[in-house]
């Protein structure tokens, strides 16, 4: 069975490139976007609001997939920012090559659980923002990515997690502090 | 190409049931659970948060599929209470034959574009969730779920949008009052 990284790399749209901290590589309101798998670095996709305000979508370090699927599944102009948090190597794809038919059957099985993760993923991000806690929300995101509390400043996984940083502070103050 | 519906036709393990309206069919907490299409009626999945505050996570009418995907995904106990809201003829089903390797590529190809569109409207509710407004939220709600405004009470439709009842009352009159 491949990984996702193994089919992107015989799949003939792909391509790799490289950015530096801090480049933008998708607005909001462009036209064509496509999924992009990141190699190495770490990237966040984020909405600004009407009053200009940033939210953040997502967070995606080695290994993930990060990209504005609403966007690409319908065919219309992108909602979400991506931007590199770290300097970052990204592959960009089709997202029709993890179910090209030229694919065998257990390999589009497989493919199809990475799918099945995300959304079970996405399941509990929209039960996190209806109803948990603030200190809940933080767990889940700790849960979710064990690598990044020290990779990430608190002001962006605020935003992500849609509580006050000062919020956050507390939290974290009190995880750190013995019992 | 196949529905769905017709894959689970001839799934082994895919059975079908009657609900009546009120019948709650999964809670939080059960060990076993499995996604479930909707061939007839309607129904709701929600979280009841510490508080006892009821969130309703979706909507499921005709040949939409309900089901808590984290709890089956990751063989977890549910979250989400599943409730009929009318009368309800459903098939349960394993959700692996949607992926069942005797399908051929094309079919399953087809259907990852369903897992697909599921994670754009997460996408989609997750944005609305964190920077949409009260009547953006509810412009959401129609475009989602065209036929559900006048079956499902406005108390439902404003825990799903995270807005409050007298709120979205005040949405609705505007947009029913001749400009």
């Amino acid at each position: 069975m491949k990984n996702i990284q193994d089919i992107l790399k015989s799949a003939p749209k792909a391509k790799q490139r490289s950015f530096k901290k801090g480049s933008i590589i998708q607005s909001a309101g462009d036209l064509k976007t496509v999924p992009i798998y990141v190699k190495k670095g770490l990237l966040k996709s984020y909405l600004i609001d009407n009053n200009g305000k940033e939210h953040i979508y997502m967070f995606a370090p080695e290994n993930w997939i990060i990209g504005d699927l609403e966007a690409i599944q319908y065919q219309q102009p992108a909602q979400l920012f991506i931007e590199c948090i770290e300097d970052s190597e990204v592959i960009a794809f089709e997202k029709d090559c993890l179910f090209n038919t030229q694919l065998d059957n257990e390999q589009l099985a497989e493919n199809a659980q990475t799918l099945y993760r995300r959304i079970g993923r996405l399941q509990r991000r929209v039960l996190m923002l209806m109803g948990a806690t603030a200190a809940d929300r933080y767990q889940y995101f700790l849960e979710t990515y064990p690598e990044l509390p020290n990779r990430v400043p608190q002001k962006m996984i605020a935003s992500y997690l849609g509580i006050m940083p000062q919020t956050l502070s507390t939290i974290r103050k009190k995880l750190a502090s013995p019992k």
